[in-house]
């Protein structure tokens, strides 16, 4: 049998829980989705725990597991995954803190752990701290803005350990600790020293910035330090296109999300942002499906389209606009069928994680899969839901790397394993 | 969202096989449960295997894996488990064997193995052991009495070590051996010399026991040593209330079973066995509701209500006692139901394994599952069975952690893991 491509389109945070409004419908069920549905003839469906049920994947761990890597064995805490979500871009051994503007008196007492969490000059801060603290006992240091008053922070260097112990103490009132390390190694010595003077540092470059004499001024916390938690150290994943036994030569991304760019960045994907993709609700879906449909003529093995709309929706906990959303990546599906040759095309539609409306968090349900695909037995269903995936769906319930195995093999992009 | 309590009802060796009296049908399924049944509108079924499909659960092991333990990975053995089931509390580190009662010659030349199996003496033996044999090399020695023939040692002390080998040879016509260290360690040496002194001091003991030479009068077979087996060594189980990730701060459970009370505790949950519980099938399955009730009403997290008849009708093999008592679980469950909250509330009832009546003995099959709560998809079953779950469930076949997993995301109780 020949290969096949495989294109894989996720909606974020598609699947949902049973939606009052909707007499116990969901977005998903209600939205209006011919082109979703035409696929339903040659589609089988069933149900996807991204890791495994009952587990509230992130955005990082759900696509590690999507393309093969088993997060459950190998992932190095959220530190890394935060700093590439803020932009940063990883290399393995590099270590990774997750880090809030925190309020502290002139004796380094924490009066707020979040400066009021409000914290709108927050790029103005990083843009200043990269500028004067880039490097300590010659490591580089690199900050990376993110929502409200939550950072990253990059130290990238020989001889550094994740094990060393936090500045945040999770507690107001008590002076910033130094970190510690957390084993007797010169590495976690080196690094709990790199994470004090970090921490220490940012306070004497922001006590007296101009922005936080001015939020003084109008009564808010001033965010006059950085306490970092969460050290994490990058690891290797083995890229996609050089993983044993599988047949993927050149594998590309689109999408407009940092966090997901990263990880398919990581996991040897080239990625593509098209004009127009916003990673919101606001996004330009056909951009999106017309770089798509050129990756797949260019002959790309593998390509993923990403949608963050829907995540977005879910936690806005807008069940409506959850639903326009899905109505508007069923005309990018509808774009994509009509400009590429599907007899030669395992296509899958799907969501990293469920994210309720109700709940506005990702949770640990199964999300509905539809894998469409001129070799499969097509089921009952004439609906792409989560319902109809229950109810009708014949791939049965599927966890962690059973997904991407399934799509490889249909592809016949997999060795035998055995004799 | 907010968090929900979870309550979850066990009926000890529910699942069953098609039960040829039956015309096929199973104990659960023709039986009257108009209370479970109705709770279907709201619920989502399936099969759930308590370890993995085809393995014989006993009802420690079930039991760990139900409540987020995994015994294939952290397990002692039997010995310490039957050493809880016989009524011992174990802290981690001490050493348990399993017992017989059994019969040697004058020259320790074991007779029988199990003491011609009938020992009614055998709470009194234990006592007069426990009384006389209190302590080996400054190790604290107990005896436990269980069923017929059985009992339990257990051991406490600094330095001990489960790597010894049995003195049950489990044949007849040999000499009873010493227990010999299975690893050269000062731990294994000195632990194989006490199990041997208790064997050969547990002879000394009761071969001139009154009750002994009555027994040889009657023409028995006289209980005149303890052969042991399978030592195992204590470990340490994580509370369910100190799990990282995992917010559930106050546990209890409702049981009158020795074994489950046992494991509960390990597992961090207060145990309650109301006036009138058994055990049995004769138990006051309202004085147990009832104490669910006011558990639920006082605010704990986690509940759990344990009934022990299905299972003891199981290894009678006789279906209509087990029908009759799963009908009184439902009155049970009826009274649950009309006094909390059900919006509040995440509810399973499920089996912690399968006892058929045809086996009489605990079996690998799945058993059916129903999670009823507020916030599940519900399936088209209208009878909770073996059967409807396989037709209609769609919560799929879980395995091991998976289902406490399911429950406590339902329950919105537990954390991300990821970014």
């Amino acid at each position: 049998m020949r290969k096949l491509q495989i294109l894989i389109v996720v909606a974020d945070g598609l699947g949902d829980r049973p939606v009052p409004q909707y007499g116990g419908a969901t977005p998903l069920e209600l939205a209006v989705k011919p082109n979703i549905n035409s696929l339903l003839r040659n589609a089988v469906l069933g149900l996807w725990d991204p890791i495994a049920p009952g587990i509230r994947p992130g955005s990082d761990t759900a696509h590690l597991s999507l393309f093969g890597e088993d997060p459950l064995k190998k992932y190095p805490g959220r530190g890394p995954f935060e700093a590439i979500g803020a932009g940063a871009e990883l290399k393995p051994g590099d270590i990774a803190l997750r880090g809030n503007f925190a309020t502290v008196d002139e004796n380094m007492v924490i009066l707020d752990r979040r400066a009021g969490r409000k914290v709108p000059e927050n790029k103005e801060f990083v843009e200043y701290l990269n500028s004067n603290l880039g490097e300590v006992e010659g490591a580089e240091v690199r900050f990376y803005s993110a929502t409200e008053h939550r950072l990253a922070v990059v130290i990238r260097g020989e001889g550094l350990s994740p094990e060393v112990t936090d500045t945040d103490p999770h507690e107001v009132g008590v002076k910033v600790p130094p970190s510690r390390p957390k084993v007797n190694t010169p590495e976690a010595e080196k690094t709990a020293r790199i994470v004090t003077e970090i921490t220490f540092r940012s306070h004497q470059l922001l006590k007296d910035h101009p922005l936080n004499k001015e939020r003084v001024k109008r009564g808010l916390p001033p965010a006059n330090i950085v306490l970092l938690r969460g050290a994490g150290q990058m690891v290797r994943y083995t890229p996609i296109t050089e993983r044993a036994g599988i047949k993927i030569e050149k594998a590309a991304a689109v999408s407009a999300t940092a966090m997901i760019k990263g990880v398919c960045r990581l996991l040897g994907m080239e990625v593509y942002t098209p004009l127009g993709a916003t990673g919101g609700v606001d996004t330009d879906v056909i951009a999106k499906a017309r770089r798509t449909v050129e990756l797949i003529k260019e002959g790309y093995d593998l390509v993923y389209l990403h949608f963050k709309g829907t995540d977005a929706a879910s936690h806005d906990g807008n069940p409506d606009l959850k639903k326009s959303f899905i109505e508007r990546v069923d005309e990018a599906i509808g774009y994509i069928v009509q400009n590429v040759d599907t007899g030669n095309l395992v296509m899958v539609f799907t969501g990293d994680h469920t994210t309720p409306v109700s709940v506005r968090d990702h949770t640990g349900d199964p999300v509905p899969v539809m894998i469409a695909a001129p070799n499969v037995f097509s089921d009952r269903a004439k609906n792409f839901s989560e319902r109809d995936a229950r109810l009708f769906g014949t791939l049965g319930r599927l966890r962690g790397n059973d997904l991407i195995r399934v799509v490889l093999d249909l592809a016949n992009r997999v060795e035998k394993f055995g004799a």
